[in-house]
């Protein structure tokens, strides 16, 4: 870990654990850009109390979250966190450990289509290469599934007056083309196959919640077509109507977290509050 | 490539490939033992001419499949592939290319459920690791796609008399457990996801063949609970009438595979024909 980004996580707390009792405290983890930086935003400022702990892979160029931080200060906190690497991960657990306690929704937003020279959407079979199918697989879902396992024992409902829910809550940001009932059109088989065992993974987390009364629902999101950077490359056959800003798309998403009730445990959900096939 | 093996490959074709019109060619890959050693007899016993192709890690030590090859002589040709080797899955498509020219039948039986020191069926999330979920993937949803994408130009449907219908099959075997819609214990996480991403591919796979006119056809396959070296360890919560012998399940799955219609592709049976949710 730089010099720097130490000095960043140090100046992040200036409250002891018994402090956060009563607060929401959150985690979005993949919050340097698009739907995970807009997370942050709106959770800060919809809250005049709530804490928020944002992960991403480089802090210091993070531009969108320093600028966050400078309005925020201490309600947010900036922790180095990649999914590929699991020491990370576990300093990041250590950290939210020792400066909150615990957290009361954890929503995981890292996610790839493509990486240069590494990973494209696939257009046929021929071009899907080993190496891309097990990188896809590696980012988009055993990358959340680490942080979900090493956050497990910080998941707790939230404490105190403010709390309307006995339960914390998990969301990982799926895609429909995850969706085996749902595919039609075929391609991006690196993309596709690693949100669809992200949401198999899912779902067999959240049985194991609920078996041993846990008190952690986890849910999968699908953001919609959301105009990012991810998206970006394939918008041009997206009509308009379809291609939201990722204030909307944010704003429906946290009302579903809002309303996710004991029911929804292990389920797939669009923007729109509809359940997706699996 | 050992120079045994070189001469068990050389000495298994005595015919030029012109002389496989009408006759059927089957491929049968992860053939050493279990499920899919048992797909090569039925394979040669039912049929009085068709040819099998029978690939596995170690041919030399195969010792259930050079049985078969001392009755079956060059009806049987055993060929050295490990699926998380693409250049042994390149080399045995060379091989089939030269020797048949087509395959029309292609079964994909290789599959880990626990490997020594690197992949346990997994109780809990505590006991995940990320190096399992990795290596599930690799060899359960990335070795056979890879193989299908090698084969895919020699996939045809069989010529001549004796031809009933006119598309090839792609039969690969997948796990009830790899169904999200069916996951109600949840548990062994890195074999479940392997297999729900083989759903997802083989699917995205079968759209593309549809698109195309390709007449190719993909199926997955349950086999049920199948005594074999993989499902031992696991047996002693099955009931004696759910446990099957893999003769029973191997004719049943062959049923299925035998009566594919174009409407089944892309879809997933149970060794009893019914269809198992996504
Ligand atoms: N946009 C859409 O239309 C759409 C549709 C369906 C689903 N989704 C899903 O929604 C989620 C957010 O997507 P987005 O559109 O906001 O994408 P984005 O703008 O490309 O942002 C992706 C985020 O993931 C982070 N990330 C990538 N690799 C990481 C790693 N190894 N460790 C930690 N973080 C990593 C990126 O960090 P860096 O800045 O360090 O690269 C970035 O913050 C993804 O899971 C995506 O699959 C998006
Ligand atoms: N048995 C069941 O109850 C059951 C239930 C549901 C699904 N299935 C599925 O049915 C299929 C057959 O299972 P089974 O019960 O016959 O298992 P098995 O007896 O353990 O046989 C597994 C086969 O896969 C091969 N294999 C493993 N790794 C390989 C690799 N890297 N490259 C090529 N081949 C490899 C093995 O070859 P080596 O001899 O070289 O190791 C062996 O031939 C698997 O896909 C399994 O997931 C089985």
């Amino acid at each position: 870990m730089s010099a720097s980004l130490r000095s960043i996580q140090k100046s992040s707390f200036c409250s002891s654990v018994s402090n956060f009792r009563g607060v929401g405290v959150s985690m979005v983890q993949g919050a340097s850009r698009g739907i995970g930086l807009e997370f942050v935003r709106q959770l800060l400022e919809r809250e005049d109390k709530g804490h928020v702990v944002a992960t991403c892979r480089n802090p210091n160029g993070a531009t969108g979250l320093l600028e966050l931080k400078r309005k925020f200060s201490e309600r947010l906190n900036i922790l180095q966190l990649d999914v590929t690497n699991e020491r990370t991960i576990e300093a990041s657990a250590l950290s939210v450990k020792e400066n909150y306690g615990s957290i009361n929704l954890l929503i995981n937003a890292s996610g790839v289509l493509s990486l240069p020279n590494e990973l494209q959407p696939e257009t046929t079979l021929n071009k899907v290469q080993k190496s891309s199918l097990l990188r896809a697989y590696e980012v988009n879902a055993v990358g959340p599934i680490m942080v979900i396992k090493h956050m497990w024992p910080l998941l707790k409902a939230r404490e105190g007056p403010g709390n309307e829910r006995d339960f914390a809550v998990v969301a990982n940001l799926s895609a429909r083309v995850g969706s085996i009932g749902d595919n039609r059109l075929g391609g991006w088989h690196s993309y596709r196959s690693s949100k669809t065992a992200l949401n198999q993974l899912t779902k067999t987390i959240s049985l194991e919640f609920a078996r041993k009364k846990d008190p952690i629902l986890c849910i999968l999101l699908h953001p919609g077509t959301v105009d990012t950077d991810l998206s970006r490359p394939f918008q041009r056959n997206v009509p308009q109507e379809n291609l939201f800003t990722k204030e909307f798309s944010v704003h429906k998403l946290l009302s579903i977290i809002d309303g996710v009730k004991r029911s929804d445990n292990g389920k797939f959900f669009a923007w729109d509050g509809q359940e997706i096939p699996w």
